[in-house]
Order: C-alpha cells, then sequence, then structure tokens
C-alpha cells in the first residue's frame, strides 16, 4: 500500500459524516445564525462527542453554512471550528455543482433507493452517460472528506464514518493513513443482493470494496450485515475477496474486516426530561382537548418513500370500513413531515398522502367526528406530546435501518401504547416480541393489527410498554458509540494489526 | 391424505396451462374461426403432444373461446376436444369475472410484478380487502383446472402443470387424486426472497406449498431453482418445510419433492424450415432493400415492462452521441408488439418507448438515413427476416425466465450476429460464453457492447455464432419434455413412491 503520510494532526477520535450536529441559517439582517441538528445520528453522536480531541467532519450543506465555514479558511480546506459540548466541529465546504451532485443525485436518489428497494424498476434507475459525472463528483466528494480526516486525526486515532454519503472514504482514507482505526457505520439497510446488483458492476463493487478497506463495518440490524456479506460475497472471482460467515470477517486486498451489528437505542432518561419540559405539556394539553376521551392512532415521519404512509392510511381507511364500532371512538393523528421536495417523486408522494387523507376524511367524517388528522408542519414537541397520548403507534416502513421512534414511544408513553410495527424496521430486532409486526405491503394485515391494539386490554399493553421500553433502552447512544470505538481498538489487536 | 378419486379418465399424459395451443376468433358472419396459438410455451409443447393418450388442459380466454368450448358440453365442465396433432385440448370455460380477476389482475398484474421484480414499491401493490376477493377467484380457477384434470387422468398419469398461472393446481389436485405423477413447470424467473415476500404471508406460503405438492417442481435455469429454494427456506418454521440443498428437494407435509432444472431450447431443423420460407423470403428481400449496406441492429419483443426496451433506445442513443463513426452506418430496427394494454403501466410504457424512438430519429436522422425504426404491429415471418439479416440482436431485460428470441436469432442468422444479452435472461446459462453480457440497467454498458458488437471482426462473429446456435438447439422441445416426463416417472422410483 503506497501511502504519503501527512503531518499528522492531533484528533485521537474522529467522527465524519454528511451532516453534521449544527448548521447555519441566514438572518433578516444577513448574519448567520447557529442552529443545533436533528435527525438520528445527530441524536446518536451528540452526547458522546464531548472529550476535547473528538473532532466531528462534516459537510457544508447550504450557503448559509458556507459562509461560516468559510470565515474560518485554514489552507485548501475551509473549516470553521465550533464547539458542541467539547467537540470540534470542521465544516467542509465543496464545490456547490460537486455537493449536490455527490449528495442528491447519487447519494440520496441512487444509493438511499437502492438500500431501501425504492426504484420503479422497469423506468428506473438509469445508468448513462450522465450518470459517471456524478458518480465521479461523488468519488471527489468523499475525497475531501477523506482528506480533511487524513489531516486532522493522530497517528493511530479511530475514526468512525457514517453511512452510505461516505462509503469509498475507508478506502481512501487508508491510503492516505494507514495507521488509523477506521470504521463504517451504516445508518440504513444494506441492499439485499438481488437489489444491490441493479447498481452498475464496477460502482457496486467500489463501494463494497471501499468499505472494506475499514477495520469495523458496522450495521443496525444483523439483517443488514448479512445482506451486506451476502454482497461481498458475490463481488467477482477475480476481486479476491473472502468471507468468513462463521467469524463475520471480510478479508479483501490483504486486509481483514468485521463486520458486526450496534443496534442503537434511546437515552431513555434524556428523552423522559425532554418530554416533560413546559412547550411538551403545553402541546398535550392542547392534544387531549383535539382528542378527548377517543382513542388516539399517531404516526409520525418524513416524508419518506420508505415510510409507507400512503399504505398506513389505507390501512386505517379499511380498518373504518370493517369495524364501524370504531367510528367516532378514535382518532388518528399523521404527522407526515416534508421531506425532499426537490425530488418530484417525493413532490408526487406527499400529494398522494393529501389526497387519501381527504378521502377518508370525506369517506368518514361527522359533525362531532374527525377521523383523520394530517400534520405537515415538523413541531418537535408537539410529536413528543403525541408519543405520551398515543393508545397506537403505528411504524409501517418498507424498509428502514432501524425506527427510532418505534423506540421512543414506549420510552415516553404515559398509560401505554401498543405498537403496529413493520416486520422490515431494524428496531424489531428488539421490539418483535412485544410490538403486533406486519408485513408493510399487507394493507388488510395492517388494518388488523391496528384493531387488535386498539383493542387490546389496558393492563397487557402497559405491561407490553414497559418491556418494550426496557428493549428500547439497552444500548443508549453513549454505549453504542463506545462499543465501536472499543471494537475498533480490540480489531487492531486481535488481527494482528 | 384424504382423497376422493374420481372414476379414472384415459389420459397417460396430461399438459395444463392458462393458455392452449389453440384459440377462436369469431368471423365477420359470427363463425368461429379456428386459429394456432403463439408463445414460448405453445413452442416448445406442441411438436411432442402427438400421443393419442394426451389431453392439454387449458382456458377459454375470450368469448369466442367459450362459445366453442360450450359447443361440446359434457357435465359440470364444458369441454370442446380438438385434435391439434394427436392431442386433445379440452378448454375449460371459467366464469368470466373470475378468470379475469385470476388471470388479468392476480396472474398478470401480481404473481408476474413478484417474479420480474416489477412493482414501483412504493406505490404498489396494495394488499387490501379487494385483493382478497381476487385471491379467492385465483383459488377457484385453479380448481376448475384441478377438477379437469382429476376427471381426464388415468390411474398414475402423468401430469404437467405450466406456470405462475396454476401453482395451485398440484396441491388441489394432489388431494383429489394422489396416485398421479405431478410436475409443475415455471416459465418465468422464480423471485428472489427478498421481493417474494412482499406477498402476503399466508399467499407466498399457500403458492409455494401448493408447487411442492408436485413431484418436481422444474424452472429454466438453475438461479430462479435457487431462488425457490431460498424462498423455501425461508417459510415459517411451523411449516415444517425441510430444504436439502445438496439433492435440490423440499419435504413438505410428508412428501417429498425434488426441484430441478430444463432449459427449453430450440427445434433447429423445424424453425430453419420456417426460416426459409417464401412469406419470410419475401419479407426479407423487403429489409435489404430498406437496410441497403449498413449494418442492422435488431431487437424483437412484446412490449412489456420486463423487456426493458426503453433503456435500450436509450443504450442505442448513446451509441451514436459517443460514436459518431456509425452515422449513417447503421440502421436499428425494433419490434415492440402490442401487449396487456388494458393495464395503464402498459400504455405508459408504451408511450414511452414511442416518445424516446421519435426523440432519437429528431436527434440523428438524415435526408438519407433513418437511425431507428420502430415496428409495433406483429408479423412473424418479418421478424425471422430480421433473425437472418441482423448484424447485432439486442436482447436486455430486467429479468427472463429464458428468452428464446436470444437462441432463435443464432440459428437463423445468414452471416453471423453478434448478441447482446442481459445477465439477467435465463437463456445467459447457455449462451453467456460468445454473447456480450451486459447489466440491463446500465445503458452505457449496453451501448459499449452495442459498439463491440457492431465492431466485431466477421470471423469471429460468426465462429461464436455456431457455438451459440449449437447451445441454442443442445434441449429442443421435444427433449425437454421428454426428460420432464422420465424425471417424473423415475422420481416416483427414487422416493419410494
Amino acid at each position: 500500500m503506497t501511502a504519503k503520510v501527512p503531518t499528522a494532526g492531533t484528533a485521537t477520535v474522529l467522527v465524519a459524516s454528511n451532516r453534521g450536529p449544527v448548521s447555519f441559517a441566514t438572518a433578516a439582517d444577513g448574519s448567520l445564525v447557529l442552529r443545533r441538528g436533528g435527525g438520528g445520528l445527530v441524536s446518536g453522536l451528540r452526547p458522546v462527542a464531548r472529550s476535547g480531541a473528538t473532532v466531528w467532519v462534516c459537510a457544508a450543506m447550504s450557503d448559509a453554512d458556507r459562509h461560516a465555514a468559510a470565515a474560518a479558511p485554514d489552507g485548501h480546506l475551509h473549516r470553521a471550528g465550533h464547539d458542541t459540548g467539547g467537540a470540534t466541529v470542521q465544516m467542509l465546504t465543496i464545490e456547490p455543482a460537486t455537493f449536490h451532485l455527490a449528495y442528491n443525485t447519487i447519494a440520496n436518489s441512487v444509493l438511499w433507493f437502492i438500500h431501501h428497494h425504492l426504484f420503479d424498476t422497469p423506468n428506473q434507475p438509469w445508468f448513462d452517460r450522465p450518470f459517471r459525472r456524478e458518480w465521479q463528483a461523488y468519488v471527489t466528494y468523499n475525497e475531501v472528506f477523506a482528506n480533511a480526516l487524513a489531516a486532522a486525526a493522530a497517528p493511530r486515532a479511530a475514526v468512525v464514518i457514517q453511512d452510505y454519503h461516505l462509503a469509498l472514504v475507508p478506502g481512501q482514507l487508508r491510503q492516505l493513513r494507514p495507521d488509523l482505526r477506521i470504521g463504517h457505520f451504516s445508518h440504513t439497510p444494506w441492499a439485499a443482493p438481488s437489489y444491490y446488483r441493479v447498481l452498475p458492476d464496477d460502482v457496486g463493487r467500489e463501494l463494497l470494496l471501499g468499505m472494506l478497506a475499514a477495520d469495523c463495518v458496522s450495521f443496525l440490524s444483523p439483517r443488514w450485515a448479512d445482506a451486506f456479506l451476502l454482497c461481498c460475497e458475490a463481488l467477482p472471482r477475480a476481486d479476491g475477496v473472502r468471507v468468513d460467515r462463521a467469524t463475520a470477517t471480510v478479508t479483501a486486498a490483504g486486509h481483514r474486516s468485521r463486520v458486526s451489528v450496534h443496534p442503537l437505542g434511546i437515552d431513555g432518561e434524556a428523552l423522559r426530561a425532554r418530554g416533560h419540559q413546559a412547550d411538551v405539556e403545553a402541546r398535550l394539553a392542547g392534544l387531549r382537548d383535539l382528542v378527548g376521551d377517543r382513542k388516539l392512532i399517531v404516526r409520525v415521519d418524513r416524508t419518506e418513500l420508505a415510510k409507507n404512509i400512503v399504505r398506513g392510511l389505507a390501512a386505517y381507511r379499511e380498518l373504518l370500513r370493517i369495524h364501524p364500532r370504531w367510528h367516532g371512538k378514535v382518532v388518528h393523528l399523521a404527522f407526515a413531515y416534508p421531506s425532499r421536495h426537490d425530488l418530484p417523486e417525493y413532490r408526487d408522494y406527499m400529494a398522494a398522502v393529501r389526497q387519501l387523507a381527504d378521502e377518508i376524511n370525506e369517506e368518514f367524517a361527522a359533525s362531532s367526528w374527525t377521523p383523520l388528522i394530517l400534520e405537515v408542519s415538523d413541531d418537535y414537541p408537539r410529536s413528543l406530546a403525541a408519543y405520551r397520548l398515543a393508545d397506537v403507534l403505528v411504524v409501517n416502513p418498507l424498509r428502514d435501518g432501524m425506527n427510532l421512534v418505534a423506540k421512543e414511544v414506549p420510552v415516553l408513553s404515559d398509560r401505554g401504547c401498543a405498537i403496529v410495527l413493520s416486520r422490515d424496521a431494524g428496531a424489531v430486532d428488539v421490539l418483535g416480541a412485544d410490538a403486533l409486526v406486519v408485513n408493510p405491503y399487507d394493507v388488510s394485515a395492517t388494518a388488523a393489527a391496528m384493531n387488535a391494539a386498539l383493542a387490546m386490554d389496558a393492563g397487557e399493553r402497559l405491561a407490553r410498554t414497559r418491556r418494550l421500553a426496557a428493549a428500547a433502552t439497552a444500548v443508549p447512544p453513549q454505549q453504542w458509540f463506545a462499543d465501536q470505538i472499543a471494537e475498533l481498538n480490540s480489531n487492531a489487536v486481535d488481527i494482528g494489526w
């Protein structure tokens, strides 16, 4: 391995992710305003990134981010160091056209779709000449991360690289800094081999070999780890990749990677504290007035194709059609927060959600009863209030790396909440025993599970919720991250590296 | 097993398929006109169904078919015996609404889509209450076949049941007639387990258990047989199904099935005779005038989502964009015969094919050169003429049980023809070594393969074509069918039945 080791940095633990724990907005007066970021990844990493030697490398995602990053230039990479609970955030400025192609086109419109099995295959995807330019942008964008990490890392530092946006970084970074301990963590599912092979052969191969340059390749669920191993087994023989299922290791180019599973859970104490603050209590009072003594079915999702909102609403309609005893006795509160409205598939999907919601109310609403309330504006304290009040939670994704909502609700529920849960959410691994598990394509089965959930005895519901909460908090984010770092260190010893 | 054995019939070999070897049309004067059917299945079975003891059971598919069938009533099943080369055709009259739901909705809009991985998964399929009525129609339609076969079969007769339309028939027939030797043959791919599980759990299970009641469950390619075995392994433990990969057998409900592969090939002699009849020669002269001394790229497909015509045309466009040396030197003749125009997906797809074809001609056509000729009217002798004249054949399906066109062209080619072939067509098993194999989603790779095919040395092309023709005719239909019957007989001995 030819390596040009740059002057080593000082960080001993590095995190790399596309979206960082902070972002910027431009205020009305033109000044930059610092915001905390959102999303499962940030929630997971924030509590542990407190050491002074921790650097979090992320991308500038907006013009405001780029302006903030440019305010602290440092060599060829612009950087803005912002202290967030001890971790230094280094925000990378990437040429906007390159970033757009890498992030929107390759990461979110190709790789996300591949891992969630979302393509309308007769018509999409097309891998044609324009795709090659987009793919090159993805390679470049990954290189910017690899270069920044190589410059910032102390000798033998631990680097944990997050998600499908940065799948090539382990290989690029290994070339620059063979001394580092490198982990890659996927927060998404991993595609089944029969779906992964839709990718152009060289692209599918480069992504796998890029990740296999890490010492540890980790997933949220054993099923995603298994799918990854199967994809590695399907690599051309000429690549000389050897998969050992018994030890869950893969050897590629003389380097051995461990494939492991770290199921991210909830920090119960922090969530309960947040869920009882005044803003949540105020929303809770409002929701109680709205719902009255009716049963409350809740769902909370980004309006994301994989979240399967339309079939979930259709299941509610079938519930009301088949079981008129619930008429006037139940309210379905569906939070569907806007997402990815730059993509026509997502705009069409949002329109389909709205239309079906309207149809359901037209079919069933009475003067004193609105059966379905669709909320599309994001309001985190209101979501937490709904978590506390819900009698039934519906989490029915087609495919989901984990789904943290399914883990948060049992922790916050005031009186117990029955969970209707897709078998294809990673969360089912630990919640399956006490949730009502459904095939997400089966609208009738989902309706039947909603009915069973509504009818569940209060005692059983509470007992299940307690067990669900215990399972959901088994591996809180601090532990989850510490386990990954420990594994990186032990792996280095285990394999004589 | 509780069995009510009806009075045994006299047929010793029975074939069951949705579409039979004959059909009827209504002439202008109202009389019924007999037509020979088309399609790979009919081509495959026709040459061997000549014994007096062979009965072919099929569905009446149209009003004309139903009138013909009704003209020969016999008990509760109407039958029309028509002698076709020795085989008696028994056409079953099924209540039209039931037939429509079973054939168009379940078989062609659900099961075909599942096995070819064709769904726009965020939006389709939905398994809701109407689906349950459609599924019941499929069960009933299969029962009509099972009852007819049970009545017609002699003791210990061999029954070969065709395709995804009739997946429940083996189980239903085994209940009625445990003495029979039952085979099931799939002409389609079999879905990967990750795709098969989209089906409602009970439906996926009933289809598998229905097929497993056969003594032999057969496929066109080892990959489809492997996918079937994997789906069987994924059945719930409670079903007690045991899969033995080493012997390719599956034991379910105490009954053992052999899973085997019979790759249907071409009757070379018959095809060459047909391909040199006067009607073909006349079309060939016309095509020669049209093409002149240009290279000819041909594709011949039904306009079927799985055939991937749009990406194939896009690859031709990319070829012309990247390699201007072919401008004026090549003609692409694309036969896209209408199919399933009752489904909106197919109408939209046909529109997309026409639009892209127009765009290509607008971009490249010159006064003396039309780069693309799209023909949508079905003309079998013209197709055969194109087979003979083609320099390059494009067969790029997303997924295809076999694809007989890829096997027919090398047999008929006058001067050698290079084949661009999808790796996901079953035909690649025997043609892969001498075809140019492509990932069907990769438009650029397909364009590159077209370029290599056009540039291929004439000597190499002819040598490859000869090897392709030998491979394509290795298992002609007569042999293919005889092998299945022999396997049914030997299996009965092997497993002590």
